[in-house]
């Protein structure tokens, strides 16, 4: 059976880059189904990317290709590289878009699939002459093992920052996005860290700004001017304010750093 | 054969919410046609979005099931129903979406498919968690009497004032959208209000502006300044101005209430 | 084997019309995979449109039929035609739009498949009435001779000024599109241009603005301050200046007229 193709870019709509996207994995897989994650990551905002592949990929079927195109360093020597996990697959320039998958537990595997060619032209769109042909190739249900050769999945790149550290008392995490209420999403996995920090006796912000947080996991059981962390449908873990911007409030932006107090005896 | 599916909602395009309702879609029924309506509803806005379905219903084939997710009321304790209608499908919130719809002449049938879960999850994104392995159950030609139970389509929930009403030579009409030109389309289908309105001898407007009106059916017969009732290609009439905003001059905006008087002796 | 269908028009995504021409043409074609182009082409820009087709068309498969509807003359008389170029179908009204398509080499069929009730409704969308179904037909393999009347490639309507022109030293070209950097795209296939400009002793605009130009193939040569001409990934040459907008700096917009004195001597 042929595999479904899922493409997260920060192309946007405005131009036909993602209908070329398109047309060369039908030129190349004909039928293939196509589904958009998402083509409004911020222009070259590998942490925003790297959360919408992470929050999203457990929706998709298994065999899915996510083709994600985020890519500061196009024509640049960084590899191409294909991800196997969680029996899914995910090229993305080997720039830590990658780097909240790879913090997720699970078998991976990795290679690199950078072709010869890639700097050959400095005309060359990578998303359409690069990505979408190993999509397709890909869609076609091509042997895995023919494309590139295995590495190591260690020796990829990985974001700083981007896995939280609890040392103590202290939490440092990341923001990895900013809704459109401000609501700001943590690299805390909901599973992962949801009772660990509703059993804390206390919890507060100290950095960039400092403030109490309850660890109210709906966002119902705030009262206003509270911050919240809140379990989003995203899978992470949410600082949010009722009828505020949370943002705004705790002078926070997308890829920051911020750091926590928590009170385990209370 | 498979059914198709058609999204319509209010999420926007900026985060990867829509994409990963299509690959719950394509989890559970996997190749499935996707086509989006639109994506673009003002949020919460149940008018529109209700004008936007039944706007669009015809063009699409019989056995399309719509999914419509406006819904302000997400995680309340408002029912998830199954209209069947014009041999097609819609899913929706229970919350006036459907006004139109059903106001539309035509054998009705309702179904209750809330399921038991829903208020469970704090963290359940419904047109994810519950609309999109609905529409994917039904894509596969699930038997429709399995589904929930059948209701009295007359218990679903209808928007206050979504039926024009004519007393006397008072009809009472509502402003289902406003497109960018201004231009205000009327809860006044064409086939049905076409003629009658085309035969009177004089038309006003007398609420909440006041201004006389032309049932000039195409919008080329228009005098600069002068208000004309156009049949739009969406199946109303919609109030315009040759170039100018008729949502402006008469004080007009989304879902309200507009009152015309129709001399039908001259 | 079904044809794929790509979609190139003004009509944006906050209405609902681009669903319905999909719609429609699932209606007609069940099943037909459909590919958007762009739907952000600016409102009744022919230039644009002609310059996204042409540039996207070769990255999409043979037999791809193509239906572009920008229409400022919608409801006039205007003719719809088809065109076949590369082993694929153009559908568009006869207005200039293809005139980029039509300029590249090779051979062309066109016929007139205006239906006779164009200008029967007033309230028809022609994307969605018209063309949808239109491309339907062809995506379930009509015979395209049956398809309207054959008629003379030669007569269908052409942009003035769409060709670039060489007198002498001077070169007159046009702005296809200004990018969101302010890059602008000029009427110049790089396979037809790059080499002659490329082996030019002196290259400079001089009209609107004066400039020298430099021909640097890639944007990583310039200096910043230096207009340059850059081999771009959609085929055409582009005016671009480091770090600023050669748009600005140069007076230059979408549609414009810009001529260059070329020295082939030094």
């Amino acid at each position: 059976m042929a595999r479904m193709v899922a493409l997260l870019t920060d192309f946007g709509l405005h131009d036909p880059y993602v209908g070329q996207m398109k047309g060369m994995i039908q030129t190349h897989a004909p039928g293939t189904v196509i589904v958009d994650v998402c083509h409004h990551v911020e222009p070259f905002n590998i942490v925003q990317a790297g959360f919408f592949l992470a929050a999203s990929q457990a929706y998709f079927p298994e065999e899915t290709i996510f083709a994600a195109v985020v890519d500061p360093g196009v024509g640049g020597d960084r590899r191409i590289v294909l991800v196997e996990k969680f029996r899914q697959f995910f090229l993305a320039p080997d720039n830590g878009l990658l780097t909240l998958l790879m913090h997720k537990g699970g078998l991976t595997r990795a290679r690199d699939v950078t072709p010869p060619w890639r700097r050959e032209a400095s005309a060359t769109f990578h998303g359409r002459d690069l990505f979408a042909p190993l999509a397709a190739k890909l869609a076609c249900c091509a042997e895995i093992d023919g494309l590139g050769e295995e590495i190591n999945p260690h020796s990829l790149t990985l974001l700083p920052g981007a896995q939280p550290g609890l040392v103590g008392d202290t939490l440092t995490a990341m923001v990895l996005n900013v809704d459109h209420f401000g609501n700001c999403v943590l690299n805390l996995e909901s599973q992962e860290w949801g009772n660990t920090l509703a059993k804390a006796q206390g919890l507060a912000i100290i950095a960039p700004a400092s403030a109490p947080v309850r660890p109210a996991f709906t966002y119902e059981l705030l009262e206003p001017g509270e911050v919240g962390l809140i379990k989003g449908s995203q899978g992470y873990l949410e600082l949010a304010l009722k009828q505020a911007s949370a943002a705004q409030e705790l002078s926070l932006s997308l890829g920051m750093s911020v750091t926590l107090r928590l009170d385990r005896q209370g």
